[in-house]
């Protein structure tokens, strides 16, 4: 395989890139008028992610405004579920809504057969934005193609939707393990399958988001946290040998380390993690991503630039991703992510 | 100072006590019905936080169930923001209700000069449970008195009740931080005064619970969970000496080491914690307090002897207070209750 060239792909091989490659978590949405625009044209947010051309064009939006170094397929984590027929509804101020699944019939209603054809949109998505990048002459913007990992959707197939602590969620692993291990095993396969078939659409790194890794205990965060991002990782890299993995096992705190043993190529940190502290506890080839707080970005001026360097400042000698610790908020002053991603080029 | 011969504060004062001395987090609460029943007869929450013989009540029935270790005061963390005239509201099924303070007029408004006497009944309950922990017999429990670390008091007053993840407070700590830095100076006095109150009434040990530290970033955790536990602490030693005192910086994650430095005899583990690793970052001589996940408690059976077996073989060789890692839920069997008690005092 030839060497890559573009910083995002650099960085995931194991290379001090410096200024650090940098895009932003949710860096399509809402605080963009132009996103706004788009999503005003559309019924709603499922509409959005499956029609290839408002996708492939709001997934770009942040790469016109700012070059970042990486355009994340504008989707969902709850794309997947929804494939395998788990109903999904996005309500205005309240989230996502879907039926709770409880038991041996809600896990067996799930069709993976079902899957191919309900996220071919995705795919399209995917090939409409490595052309357009291309086209639009984003050369050294690598194109991120994404999931949420196995726990995390299940957290909020038990809930019906998001939850402070997913008590529901934990409940089951402890009381049934037999009926959420049935549903972690079948969600796990399915996510091998949706990230495969994005790498083969385009995508140049792939992403698992476990945004809820941080409710569990330890035995269950290894059992299911580490244990299926081992499996996907490793299926991945059989599958797409150079597709670089990240991943995002968000407030997993002193596990940290452990979630290194999946083999993913770089870590997402969160806004709790002190970096310096972090990278003693990982392997040096890893790369790491983050973490900035996204009130810093609200905020702006001195008090963002205060966190920015601090972060710059302890990942100057290893592989390293600038981001955020969490996803960009909507009141968001976009001429402060002008700022930052100056800021960052600038060091 | 006398040797202690309670066991918890035994283990407080860095003694290897086995089997541990054991409590639980909200162990007066919803779960058991004789609770259910006194919380029948009173108007609302904050009138049973400050009336002393229905306080005192539902702080001694879990003692006479399982002889726990520990009483702890039944109060609120928001009794105190509420002592300093700031408005306190419970809503059923919602939590927390306060106006926002948003303002230097907000800030300006708490009144420290109204705390003495609007805690007087907490004081009262706290005199009534000592007495009657000895009057009904139980020599070897142990009082805890508590309070609010300032950041999460900050957090419920700065958003007007709870939150996921307390945007308006990090903006605020970020933006304006002489205000977020005022209202943080004006709450760490104001606890101090609290606690010292409880210590003098009869409070053998204080507990300051940070519930939502794990949302600051590392600078800000230092800042204003770090910072104002040590001011604290070093002032109740001062003040109280042979008071210990236990921290409970919640979702602390790779920050635990830091809080150590507060000075705290002990600190509290959230059910996120690996104990073996965290006490890899701690001093020997403090104690460790935790951390089963609510959740085992209600699977109950396998799954709950398998997380307390997991703990007890982690922490046998270091001072160690078995306790849940947050607080016990409403829906909890109270024989499983009795069922960990028995697992825990058969190590």
């Amino acid at each position: 395989m030839p060497e890559p060239t573009k910083p995002l792909l650099r960085a995931l091989a194991g290379e001090e890139v410096w200024p650090p490659p940098v895009w932003l978590m949710r860096q399509a949405g809402r605080y963009l008028p132009e996103y706004r625009a788009v999503r005003a044209g559309v019924k709603d947010f499922v509409a959005l992610c499956t029609t290839p051309e408002l996708a492939a064009e709001v997934t770009l939006q942040p790469i016109r405004r700012y070059g970042f170094d990486a355009a994340i397929l504008f989707s969902d984590i709850l794309i997947l579920p929804w494939a395998l027929g788990h109903g999904l509804e996005f309500k205005e101020g309240e989230g996502p809504v879907l039926p709770k699944l409880r038991d041996a019939a809600g896990l067996a209603a799930l069709d993976p057969a079902r899957v191919a054809d309900a996220v071919a949109p995705v795919m399209e998505t995917v090939r409409r934005v490595r052309a357009g990048l291309a086209r639009e002459g984003f050369g050294q913007t690598a194109l991120i193609g994404f999931a949420g990992a196995p726990f995390t959707v299940a957290c909020y197939m038990v809930e019906g939707g998001g939850s402070r602590d997913f008590a529901a969620t934990r409940a089951m692993a402890y009381a049934d393990p037999g009926l959420f291990g049935g549903l972690m095993d079948k969600l796990t396969e399915a996510t091998i399958g949706y990230l495969s078939a994005q790498a083969e659409a385009g995508a140049e790194v792939l992403m698992l988001f476990d945004s809820w890794a941080g409710v569990l205990s330890p035995s269950l965060f290894r059992q299911h946290v580490v244990g299926p991002a081992t499996r996907i990782v490793s299926e991945l890299n059989r599958r797409h040998p150079g597709i670089p993995v990240i991943g995002f096992p968000r407030l997993a705190g002193l596990m940290i380390g452990e979630y290194a043993a999946t083999g993913v190529n770089a870590i997402g940190m969160d806004t709790s993690m002190d970096l310096a502290r972090a990278a003693a506890l990982l392997p040096d080839g890893i790369a790491m991503q983050g973490n900035l707080d996204p009130m810093a970005l609200v905020a702006g001026g001195d008090a963002l630039f205060a966190e920015v360097d601090t972060i710059l400042l302890a990942m100057k000698r290893r592989p390293f991703i600038f981001n955020l610790g969490h996803g960009i908020v909507p009141q968001t002053p976009p001429e402060h992510v002008k700022a930052l991603v100056e800021r960052v080029r600038a060091a």
